[in-house]
This record gives structure tokens, sequence and C-alpha cells, in this order.
């Protein structure tokens, strides 16, 4: 084993496209990691280790495809694959195998990445749990929905991973785990294919070990090569420091991370002011609570009319507070987000992105829940842009980090603030 | 041959619940009219008549379950259903079985609808044509995509059809078969489960022969019963006439609707005045194609990338044009768009609804093309909801009729004021 399976993707590409390594031993050495850890943190609920292996082979002897050529990825199970199986977290799909892939899958693939299986997601993407565990502390839940994609890249299983975000499933799982997560801008990568939960939430994005690497798994999906990080970023990013409407929920170590954070940026020669958001904010996390539950509701129709009893507790009582949002507290919560969008501008004015918890704390202990979404929800609400950067350790030794939060649309502007400042607070693992 | 499948949904759904009538006796009427003119109009690609009379003879057992108790309804073939073949208009898809209903038909389903079966969409709900034809004259098309829905519920075969749309998809097939045709609000039913061409443009939506029938079908799918229409709407709307920027491609026979509508309805008490679009609102039927275009290739990545052999030529060259769609072009589109939703307030300030031209004018001749949803494309971008109402005839004794369309959430006003101008413009069939 030569390790390189510790390569981040954007080193890989590198010595892939230089041909100083083949894809071949690339993966070799990932399924080895894999083969290693598996059964200790089990982030996979499928995997194409032979289907892999062909298609390392044939793309080593094809050359260069796209951004993505010779990477071994993990798709996260809410994802479909025409070739295997996609259960999203329920006994209801247990033998599910789709027709498709989905349409972000099949442009990975069309850009040269190779599909190692498919990763643990809670009970469609929302809170019942799967069986992965964090690789930083099997003690600890890695986070969720997006529980196997953070596990497998944490743990040096592959370089790059989907994900999806309804409140918290990328960012929460990143934080727990201690990498990278990237949620873009609502809509920049397309959802068909990906079990929808909540239309207007639902977001898809990556997970990986760090900045440049989520911006090239995004940039490759969405043929956005603007997003593409090519060397480190040296613009001076002005910093909001917004602490939000539920700091009062943040733990010693996130309260110490985030100020600490501000501090330190700030003697690097950043920009750094404290933001108050709008009044009107302080209700966005509720309203997104109940615009989530109402979604998935709706989008779970068959699967609770039909299929109820094969749904989770934790399921059927989401749902069922779904049904009982009524319509006029469903559009009070779609017409106060409209509200705080429209000034979301005046709030970027000043600042080319905020700094915010990410989580209340470190990962919580067992795997019986994958805590708690509260910091993420605004986010996912607004559509902004959002990327996870890992800084520091709590009590327990688990990481800790920070959300670098930018404006709708300005995921390019978004990504370079969250490199430099991951290069600053981070360091490199 | 009693004729119940010439009854209306509410009235249907009125002598079901007052046991006038039984859903047997109702279903096989409509049966019987299927029989004898399919083989003609070819508006299903699968029927399911012993499934449904089995179904209608259990409701009658039952007693009353929903708002759609005992009513026949067609789901166009782009919707899954978990007992009946859904291919979207694709011979890709010929044999494919979805694992699950989509949300909404398990909801029509629990509210009491029997599913008689699947309808011609056009491929993949874009523009290459199936092979139903307009039951008003069998040398026309029917409009597309929801064609065989809207030919359905014209020729008397089901009183209630789903429908989508993403340019015109729902209102130019209501039109040139001369039924009524609801675009709800964007997002008012949930779209999981049907096959996405365009993530933000993609609305599902009804028709039916009269304006109290899609409100009854779309209040039963959002659960929001305040949109049903319970007795002859008496208040009288402020209507604004809009010929649109897109006006100098209207043919005389919708030149002479709209004017005409515009002093009818001014005679019958309405206020109806003028209203000229905001200069911006000039560049969105094209900002709806840039949009359009994109999100098709991105959502139909896998198909164009695996089955490309499978694709018509409109299909590939659709996609092709999407991919040429630059991010920059993609987002400028976007930004027209959010500028142009943000000055509807004021445009609505002064009215209840404005009515435009649904169509160029009456549907063409032939079968190869179903015609052009030109005046459909900016109010499906703008997210208001839209009814059409039939009016009148042009020239070839086609159905000709208006496009009432009402602020974004005012869907409870815009059907109302829709159903105002239907009684006094359109008669009653």
């Amino acid at each position: 084993m030569s390790g390189l399976n510790r390569l981040s993707a954007t080193a890989a590409a590198r010595k892939l496209a230089a041909r100083e390594i083949t894809a071949e031993a690339l993966l070799a050495d990932c399924l080895e990691r894999i083969a290693e850890r598996e059964s200790a943190v089990r982030a996979w609920t499928f995997l194409d280790t032979d289907g892999a292996m062909r298609r390392a082979r044939a793309l080593d002897a094809q050359g260069a495809t796209g951004l993505l050529h010779g990477l071994p990825i993990a798709v996260k199970d809410l994802f479909d694959t025409f070739d295997m199986p996609s259960s999203y977290g329920s006994p209801i799909y247990a033998n599910h195998r789709p027709a498709w892939d989905a349409a972000c899958v099949a442009v990975a693939r069309a850009a040269g990445a190779i599909v190692v299986g498919k990763t643990v997601t809670t009970e469609f993407a929302t809170f019942h749990p799967g069986p992965t565990r964090n690789p930083r502390n099997l003690q600890h839940t890695p986070g969720g929905s997006s529980s196997g994609s953070a596990a497998a890249v944490a743990d040096w299983m592959v370089p790059l991973a989907f994900g999806s975000q309804t409140a918290g499933s990328i960012v929460r799982p990143a934080a727990y785990c201690g990498v990278v997560g990237y949620k873009p801008t609502f809509g920049t990568v397309a959802r068909v294919g990906v079990k929808m939960i909540s239309d207007t939430l639902d977001t898809v994005g990556a997970l990986a070990r760090n900045v440049s690497d989520v911006a090239l798994f995004v940039a490759a999906l969405a043929d956005r090569h603007e997003l593409l990080i090519d060397q480190s970023t040296t613009d001076v990013p002005r910093i909001g420091l917004c602490r939000t409407y539920e700091w009062n929920r943040a733990q010693p170590e996130t309260i110490a991370v985030v100020e600490d954070a501000g501090k330190r940026l700030s003697a690097a020669g950043a920009s750094v002011r404290d933001v108050v958001l709008p009044p009107p904010f302080a209700g966005l996390a509720e309203a997104q609570t109940s615009i989530m539950v109402s979604e998935v509701a709706k989008s779970l129709a068959y699967e609770n009319l039909v299929h109820r009893k094969d749904l989770s507790a934790d399921m059927t009582k989401m749902i069922d507070a779904g049904l009982a949002v009524s319509p006029q507290q469903y559009d009070a919560a779609r017409s106060l987000t409209r509200t705080c969008r429209a000034m979301l501008p005046e709030v970027f004015s000043e600042f080319d992105v905020l700094l915010a918890p990410s989580t209340a704390g470190e990962a919580p202990t067992g795997i019986a829940a994958t805590g708690d979404p509260l910091f993420n929800r605004i986010w996912t609400l607004l559509h902004v842009p959002v990327v996870h950067v890992p800084v520091a350790r709590g009590p327990h030794g688990l990481p800790v980090g920070v959300t670098v939060a930018g404006a709708v649309g300005a995921d390019r502007a978004t990504l370079r603030a969250a490199d430099w400042i991951h290069a600053r607070l981070g360091g490199s693992e």
C-alpha cells in the first residue's frame, strides 16, 4: 500500500493527468483502506469493487476524459444508480434498482469518475440513522443524513463523495467527521434522480478533505469551471462574523471556535466585523422546520399512504407533523423566507462571506441519533452557498469547524474565501 | 349508455355523494366512450379497465373517501404509477415500471380517484409528438405535451386529467382541444415521481371541462380546500387586458378573441383596463427558452449520455442547444426573471387577474408538431397561476380561448375570476 488514498482529489487528478500514477493504483489503495476499515466504520451500503476496478483499468487505457478522470467517488444512497441498488435508507426500497443514473451521477461518470459504491444515508435523508460510525471516534455519530459519505471521505476511503442537504445533511456530517462540506447555491447541481424530500430545500453538494476538492467536484457536476481553485487563494476576504439568532444554543467549543476564528483571521489580515442579521431572520430556523416537514409529508405521500408500516417512528412522526402544518402556516413561512432573501443583497453588500457556527458542538456520543441541524437550517432555506471548514477539536477530541456562507450565486467567491480561511485556520491533513 | 361521462367532475361528485349515481355506472360510461373513440383519438398509452372497474365497485361498497371519491381520472404518462407502465413518451422507458406512485397520484387515489390509465405525452414532455389527434378535428394536433390528457377530457372520456407544464404543456393542449387547463402557482402540487425536465419550471396541474373541476382536482391534490368553488362566483374581477410583448405573433382569431373578451367582460360589469407589462418583461420569453433548454439538457443527462440513439432528433437538438447555453447566459436569464418577479406585486396592485392570449391561434393542421408555446412561456417562468378558458372558434372551427393569469399564490382569486369569465364568455358545454 502506497497511501495514494490519502491524496486529495486535486492532487490525484494532477498526478493522473501527468501519468505519475494510474487510476488502478489509486483505486487499489482506496479499496484496501475500505477493506481494512469498513467493518468498523460501516460507511457503505453497497460496494462494486470489481466493476470499479474494471472501470479504472479502462480509464487508464483510454486516457484523459474529464475533470474527474480516474477519481474514485462515493455516491450517497439517496441518489439513483442504474447499476447498483438504491434504497434511500429505507427498507421499503431494500431491493430497488432504478432504471437510470441520477443526472449528476451520469455527469460524474462522463467526467471520468469511478463510482466505488453507495454510502449510508439516514432514512430518506431525514433523521432515522443508519449503522455508520464516526471514523474519528467510533463511539460517536458521524452526523447525517450524508453519514456514509462524510465518514468515507474522513477515513481516507475515497477523496470525493456526493452529499445532499435539506436542513444540515452535508454540513453537519462534514463538521462531525472533520472534513469539508459544500452545499452550493440552491439549484447549482441538477437533482433529477435524487429521491426528493423537500422541493424548495433539497440541494446536491459535495464532501472532500479540502476546499479545492469540493470545488473541483461541483465544477465538474455543474459544468461551471469558474469554480475551480487552481492555486491558493490570495484575495483577502471581507468577513462578517455572524453568531446567528441561534447563538444561545451553541456549546462552549463552538463559541470558542467562532470567536477564535474571528481573531485569528483578523490577525491574518482579513477585515472581520460583527454582523447581526436583520430581525426577521430570527424566525427563519422555525420557518425552515415548518417548510421542511410539510414538504417531506407531501413528498413521501406514496410511502406514507401505502408503506407506512415500513417507516420508522422518527419518520411517521415527522410526516404527521408535516401534515399538521396548514397551508396558511406553510405560506407564511415561505413569505418570511422571501422577505429575508430580499434582504440578503444588503447583508452581503459589505462582506464577501459570513462566518457562522456549523453545529452546536462536536459529534454527540452514540449512533442512535445524528445530531441537530439547527445552525444549518437558515442557510439552506436562504439558498446561499455554504462551505464547512474544519478548524479545531472539541472536549472529546472530535472536530469542530465553521460555516462560510456567501451570497446567492456567489459560489466562486465563497469557495475562494473558504479556501483562504481553511488555509489559515485548518492547516492541512 | 346513460351519458354520465358527460357530467362535470363537480356534478358527478355531487351525485356520487348523494348516491344518485354509482362510481361503477360513471366509470362504465367513461369506458364505453373510450372504447368508441380511442382508435381515432389515441389519447391513451395504457388502460387498466379491469382494475378501474374493481376499484369503482370497491369505492361504491366503501362509501365516501375524499374529494375525488369515485371520479375517473387520466394520468399523463410523465407521472409514475406503481401499477402501470410509465414511459415518459420515450422508447428508452418503453417497459419501465416504477417502484412507486408519483406523490400526487398517490394523493389522488387516497382522495378516492379512479386511475383509468395513462395518457400520451410528447417525448419527455417536450416537442416530439405522440400519436394523439385533436378530438375536435382529427386532422389537427391536440397540442402538447399533455396531449392525451387534453384530448381525453375534451372527448368526454374522463372528467379530470393530470397535466404538467414547463413552457405551455397544459395551456396549449387545453386551448387547442377547447377545455379548461389550470397551471397552479409553481410548487402548489408536489412533483415527486413526475419525470423532471426543468427544475425551476416544471409545474403539475389539471385539465377538465370547467373551472370548478380543475379547482376541485388541485384542491384535493394540494390539500388546499380554499380553492374549491362551491357556487358560481359573483365577485366581479378587476381585469388587466395584457396583449404581452408577443402580440405581433398572434393570429387574427387570437387578436379577435382577446379584444372581444375585453369588450364583453366590460359590458358584463367588470373593470377592464389595458396593461402594458414593464419593459424588462419583453425579454422573458427568450429567457424562458434559455433556462428551459439548459435545464432539459441537465435533467436528461443520463438519457443523453447513455441512450442518445433512442432520443428523437427534436430531443437531441434541444439538448444540444441546452448544452450550448453558458452558465453566464443561464445566470443572466435567471437574474432577469428575478427582476421581473419582483415587479409583479406592482403589476397586480390594480388587477385581480390579467387576460392574455393562450396561443397564437387555433390548433395547426397535422400531428407532426404540437404547436408553439410562445404565449405561455412568460407565465410559467414567472410562477404565476394561469387558467385557460375556451371562448370562441377560429377559422377552421377549432377552439380559441384566453389565459387568465393571477398573482403568485393568488390561486383562489385567479380560479374565481376565471370561473366568472368562463361563465360570461364560454357558455357551458
